[in-house]
């Protein structure tokens, strides 16, 4: 464009020169209405969808997050195990402080009084023996009990297994209870305090707005009605949002998330920027693709006994882990992405001013007095230079029509 | 644009043919500037802003990261409840590890030798009573401290309070210590180990930089002027930094971001891509609306007696948490961005011309002899063709003018 | 463009015109070819690279995760200090659960019975001492043991430190075993279970495929030929995957990320999305630029002896940290990314013509011939006006050939 124009003249003259191109203008109330009706279309498109639903004006950014937690309430047991017993938070909440994780025991099997000692394993199809040369001295199956003596032990009157090496007596967890130990779990509750940043703008927020007093935050509880800002949750009510029963997810534990949704447009004022919380059970509770469903890990509390000796209480927590999940993007408006998305929505409108005149060129063709017509525009759009290459030398002449 | 002019001749001759739009190059002085002046700005404005500060030519990619903390130190304490002691960091740093984030215990309230029995609830508003009848047997208060027993017992000599099964004697959370009790904690240290990866761009790096050696690693401490490469901080200075002072935050705890920005442009060498600390308080230290300020949580010791009963030590821990936060993004040279980004700028300067005639159109409006001169150039610019429709068969006349 | 037009329309006409560029049709098998052949690449490239290869067309959203992993296998030592001892996952997963990490114990510096004492430090450049004037009591050195209580104690026969306030006897670490202790840690298997979600799509996963059930789960294990959807794994094979020797990183520990890629393309058929793993190791294993080689910490058993006074058994722990790394973007096909992709790319189609007809006017500078045809084209594709504002009111002159 600019380089043509100045290849013959001087750049001085060059700078004041304007370029623009040579339009034809068709008066046709057919392929006008057509050709106004698709820039409208697209206008509407580039301002309706592009501008407004997809932001596609924003600059984005992802949100950095940070989250504590803390779980109240108490729980009573009464076992045959560990008797009359109250649970209190150090002893359901394993480990005593997370990321953005908590773990609430529901459901356990104890094994007390555990030593480092020999004892038969369990029977199974590969525990199972007649004699002492069916047992392998040092074998140590991944998904067993222990080491293996060599040894072959009667497990009860009837069947005999493999000795081994491991904590004696060893957990037996095939009889979890069918209803959860801890079944006041249900009503405890957790404060969820979460601060983001998304750093692209400097832009800091928590989730406890700056409006609440702390007087309401002693005694409130998250409901979606009528206190949508308490940041205090009950474990119940969030397991029934991700539509699960609290104390069936209780006998086997479960993962359930919390998530909380933090997209934000900062081009509104700041206060309309809040976190959207949902509930959602992660683990996969069908049991038929599933290996070990539910939630449980083992862990011990050890003692010394006074003669210096070692004993563990095994114990086999079953419970609901609950993840805080935090997500979000944040969009600001900012000139480059209004540029190109603008900008490219609006090279369509450009190119549809060609792709009408083909639309009509097409539909004409079956009109025979039509192909006048498309030869006549044809004449005034297209202007026809001769090879240019092939006749060095010769005056060149010209195929234009109309234009005399 | 090939479409209409290939319509008249056949594909060969059609495959040799190349188009231009026609233009038209006004001298004019006036339009002229302004013309390239908006030019230069729309050219000046890809350049400078669209590719150099907002690499908008760029393909990008999110980090992935992992971390391992080390705290080192050691602090002593003298109370009365566990007399003179020193505290290792297997005693302060609980959980003994974790994933990003580490715990430095500065304050406590220690209830010792709990066990599992009866004994008055603390007084307050729910748990005052006259007689056993204003007690509720197995009432459990997620705010409270155990199943109430449904018996009124004298809690001192002047109030009687419903009395409850729980871990006796009830931890008294009321008197904290005013000054943290472990003031050595802030001269603690932590080696942080950042490693890295943008797997689009399959780039791997460590924050223990190539050139720094392990002599050198053994004594340094992070300085911002002195010691930039060094891993290993000094737990008051990151809260100094963030604006804080230590054993303030360290009477109720409080949770500390340390933030390690790897935004970096791979199109320099790697060595220019480092990380970029920063430190930023992330509970909010604002009493007022704040539900438990600070930072703490409660865990506990578990003992056996000679006799096989269980014992506790519940700990109230006050401290600080460290969440080591990383982020950002890698920017990579990518064609498909450059052409998207580029290209449409690029549609600006071709629009800006006929923005620049309707500028010179409307300027033009109120001076009476423009008038002619627009319609002078409307000649030039806009050839007009009539109906095509309407006119079925009939010889097409034109209006156009002044290419006679 | 619609401007121009209209200005001397009323807007009821404007409204049935339909404008469109004049274009010039160079015949020339030169120029005409590398034009052709420009523009194809440019569609070959939007297509083939724009569009399969980068995706350009689609929009992204980052992924959202949630894992649970169980390890299962126990081990034999038999040391000194410990005896013959059976480890099982509550002994060597500290802590028992996390959220993406779990740790495996594979070798140990264990210090048993410490209390609360005063003990000689282990000699150092700063602990040696000849008389108790060389120490400061109270002094704390964080790279130190214990709080100084001013005197001069001999360690050794050969060599006297200042004495300290700790946790006695104090640990000596410098003889960490040759081998790693936990040699069975190799054939220990983990389960994960991953779930993930692509919140904008609302699109939900799991890593274990609908189509695996309960049976085989229970003893298959993961092998990139013969078992690509089991989801337990082998430490060893993990391990071995990232180019390490297990026994070799079990010595003084190591963190190893299991990378878990959830890249997906959600316009063909959710069953194609999939997670890949892959295995790296993370930490830095040069012993050059390195402090603290390996992976480890500290954390201590508590104990109370018969007469109340707290002990406790120290272990120095290192091990393999392995991290769950989820990490993933999905692309769906949406209008906005391909407007804007492909709106740009043809942008520069568009420019092509201007391009070419450049590179044709430059090449032809040289043939003496040829300039004679620029200028011939120059009149046809511009077509010059002069001046419009300096001769305000005489007649404009034209300076446009060709067109008679």
């Amino acid at each position: 464009q600019k380089m043509g124009g100045c290849s013959s003249q001087s750049c001085h003259h060059c700078f004041f020169e304007y370029e623009t191109e040579r339009m034809i203008v068709v008066k046709s109330k057919v392929v006008g209405s057509v050709f106004r009706l698709i820039q409208f279309l697209i206008l509407f498109y580039v301002i309706g969808y592009v501008c407004v639903v997809q932001k596609s004006y924003q600059e984005t950014d992802s949100v950095v997050s940070s989250v504590t937690t803390k779980v109240k309430g108490t729980g009573f047991t009464n076992t045959s195990d560990l008797g009359a017993r109250v649970w209190d938070v150090a002893d359901y909440n394993i480990p005593p402080q997370g990321e953005s994780s908590f773990f609430v025991l529901t459901n356990m099997i104890v094994t007390p009084n555990q030593t480092q000692s020999t004892c038969p394993e369990l029977p199974n199809q590969s525990t199972i023996c007649m004699s002492d040369s069916d047992c392998l001295e040092g074998s140590n199956d991944v998904r067993g009990n222990g080491i293996q003596t060599g040894l072959c032990m009667n497990y009860s009157e009837t069947v005999k297994t493999c000795e081994v090496l491991s904590w004696c007596p060893l957990e037996i967890d095939i009889n979890l209870p069918e209803h959860a130990l801890l079944v006041a779990a249900e009503d405890f509750t957790v404060l969820i305090k979460n601060s983001v940043t998304y750093p692209k703008f400097n832009f800091h927020k928590r989730n406890i707005l700056p409006d609440v007093n702390s007087s309401y935050l002693k005694q409130c509880e998250f409901n979606r009605k009528t206190d949508p800002d308490c940041p205090i949750f009950r474990l119940k009510d969030m397991v029934s949002e991700a539509e699960e029963d609290f104390q069936t997810m209780a006998i086997r534990g479960g993962v359930l998330g919390i998530m909380i949704d933090w997209n934000c447009d900062l081009d509104w004022p700041e206060h309309y920027c809040g976190p959207k919380y949902s509930f959602r059970r992660l683990d996969n509770k069908i049991p038929e693709n599933n290996v070990a469903p539910g939630y449980n890990f083992r862990f011990a509390k050890y003692y010394k006994t006074t003669d210096g000796r070692e004993t563990r209480t095994l114990i086999k927590a079953y419970g609901i882990r609950f993840d805080v999940i935090v997500f979000g993007t944040a969009g600001k408006f900012n000139m480059v992405p209004t540029i190109v998305n603008v900008g490219a929505a609006l090279t369509f409108l450009s190119l549809v001013s060609s792709l009408s005149f083909s639309v009509n060129a097409v539909c004409n063709w079956f009109l025979l007095t039509c192909t006048k017509r498309r030869d006549y525009y044809s004449k005034h759009k297209f202007t026809y230079l001769d090879n240019i290459d092939d006749n060095a030398g010769e005056p060149l002449g010209e195929t234009t029509y109309g234009t005399r």
